[in-house]
């Protein structure tokens, strides 16, 4: 791993295993009366959040403040700072109070690797437009690991507006480097007509592409996309390629279903499979806190070790 | 007390000196010059307001961080979540990060208890439409015992909107409890036709509820509702349900005045109130602190005993 | 100084010197590996802001961590308290949970003086209307000091909106305080007519306000105010009073280029001159979290020496 997290797509199957050997020491930690260590006493983490989120921007404080972080928030409306000029002044001014690293969220791809590209400080793309979101993926692939004790060799369905989720992106790179068998699946108008060229096999048949799965991965839809250009209607999509429990008989017997939430409950996946097993939405949520832990321990505790300039 | 704080209703008197007990001892560190103990370290604290708060907010803020919590701040707008699915499933995301409590403001009343009947973590409630508001009772209690030397046999008159407040429900129940007698006055459109089922004497005439009352505790009016159907004017509500020197003198000559803030000057209370003896609004705000510390004490610390699953 | 920071006006020269002296102390703690110190552990400072800022509500706030403070952040929109009576109550609210130092951003000039009136903890101005913004010129003293080796004796042009400018005021009481020579220029509408009585040389020349100066000292120019009544157009300001490379030539050969920030890139300040030397931007920014580390040492620490009723 570099000094940045910006994507799944460069890094290599060991640096994976890393973050995900050292996620599990960090889940140690939750099990503690006193859940917090020393770790990054001292050291600044700055959320900057261009997009509105609580989830992750929630999951990534408690997270540095497990590791005894200082986390500040910096919300920023994106209409507020259109041009990138803006945004990377913003970045820098930022960058010279000293942080130990910066933790971005952008509505526009490329974004995080822009500001990286200027500042000091190491920074972890917590999303940028439909290009990745790394540390989701590696928090699904801690959940896999743990639920099927390895990655290698299974099969792993993502079923949704494949074109447009960045949760995908990073999940396809992350699972075929780890040596999963990765099929996507969604209406062909959400289908990347070049999706295969990384690996996956596409396919415009859920019943197909789960077929004898290990993992079916759902992604949220966003309902807006949902109304005439990219798919008639949400109850035909709920139809046609949400999961319900007779649909997931197509799936391995002891098949786990994820989502990276927040779930349209009724839409891409029933409430029963929401709530109960096999699903592991709730797992996903808890190993996101350790796995970041273990993304900022990597990533901001270096900067001790004197290799930033 | 159970495992959480949803209201006053169902907390025996016990229960409620326990905890006034526990804020009397927390009240001492605030006079420390280092105003902080490491009794809630590693613990996290959530704040998930659904509606905008920033005095309680700020006071639980302040709590946690005096007794060395993790704080973090989780505000969604209601009108973002309107669903209680939603609410329900942000709460839960919210609690599979391992928080020792998770404080909850809310329009609606019962969310806070449907939220608590799903979560882990304990619960507890900042406020509930015109359901509860347990904590502000509990802090008025402690104001008034620090005030007058007890509770039980003082008069306590309670002016204002009681049909619309959650501050009016649970110190009607606290102040009953602990053995005042509680009086209740307002417009007849504002006080519940069964309010004496709960063991309050009502009546229409402030001069009447305040007789000879120990404490007077002015509610806040909100603005919106003088207007038609409920009073006809805002002058008109200062001039017959509005607290000056001249209607306080029907009170007791020790009397204290409460407001549990912020005050519409010069509607519910006269300027010169607000300001001075013997309104005791201040100490009540300061008082909060000790005793949202007291709660967070008893609640988010029990989690170290493994009382919970 | 006394117990607040309201403003540079009524501030001695040795006052500013100390708050200098600290301040350079306080940058050695930015260069250690654990980047704390537990000066302030156990004080609770709250960023009270009745205006939006994200860059000096985060100086402030990583000031008060790596002091380990408790830091509170309280942001109010302006408009939902538009009486002066609501924002003297939230103060006192606020007040009243003991916080050791309340930091007040507000549009309106004279806020800060009329909470601090009102207030036990002690005030620091973040910013008043066009009134002061005082730790901002201290920053801009310390990073003058530090690149020059003295402020006595330089000369220190100020362009742009003088009139509208609470960067300008606070640096003009604090430049001629400490011996040096303040030249203001700016277009004629900008330029308040008294202003030479404030010790400094007034210019509608740009070249003339830079003719040998040691400091040229941008402010941002509200482009609201670009249209019509003060000025005619952006492109005019630019070419006017707009600093690039070629405009320098007229200060000293080692003249330094400062600007609060955020810059309108290619109105007041050319694209190279924002990022190369030798304008000293992000030094200013850096300088600016130990100033406030100083402040809140000088201000937050007094407390405990019970020099506060």
């Amino acid at each position: 791993m570099g000094q940045d997290l910006l994507g799944i797509e460069h890094l290599e199957a060991e640096e994976i295993v890393k973050i995900l050997d050292t996620a599990e020491r960090m889940q140690e930690i939750a099990t503690r009366e006193v859940k917090k260590v020393p770790t990054l006493r001292g050291h600044t983490v700055v959320n900057l959040f261009f997009e509105p989120s609580t989830r992750t921007a929630s999951s990534f404080e408690i997270a540095g403040k497990r590791l005894s972080a200082d986390v500040v928030n910096f919300s920023v409306s994106s209409s507020s700072l259109t041009k990138a000029e803006s945004i990377l002044d913003t970045a820098q001014t930022l960058d010279a109070m000293d942080p130990d690293c910066v933790i971005v969220r952008h509505p526009v791809a490329g974004v995080p690797k822009r500001i990286a590209d200027v500042l000091h400080a190491p920074v972890i793309n917590a999303g940028d437009g439909a290009h990745e979101h790394p540390t989701q993926a590696l928090l699904d692939m801690l959940t896999v690991r743990q639920e099927k004790g390895r990655i290698d060799g299974l099969a792993v369905a993502i079923v949704g507006d494949i074109m447009h989720s960045r949760v995908a992106r990073s999940n396809i790179y992350g699972f075929t480097k780890m040596g999963a068998e990765v099929r996507v699946t969604g209406p062909p108008t959400m289908l990347p007509p070049d999706i295969a060229e990384l690996g996956v096999k596409p396919s415009t048949s859920l019943r197909e592409a789960i077929d004898g799965a290990d993992v079916v991965m759902m992604l949220r839809i966003q309902r807006e996309r949902l109304s005439g250009a990219l798919f008639p209607s949400i109850r035909e999509y709920a139809a046609t390629f949400g999961l319900d429990r007779a649909k997931l008989r197509y799936a391995r017997d002891d098949a786990i279903v994820m989502h990276p939430g927040p779930v349209n409950r009724g839409v891409e996946l029933s409430h029963d499979l929401v709530d109960h097993s096999p699903s592991v939405i709730l797992d996903q949520v808890r190993n996101g806190v350790a796995l970041r832990m273990a993304v900022l321990y990597l990533i901001a505790g270096r900067a001790d070790s004197g290799e930033r300039g």
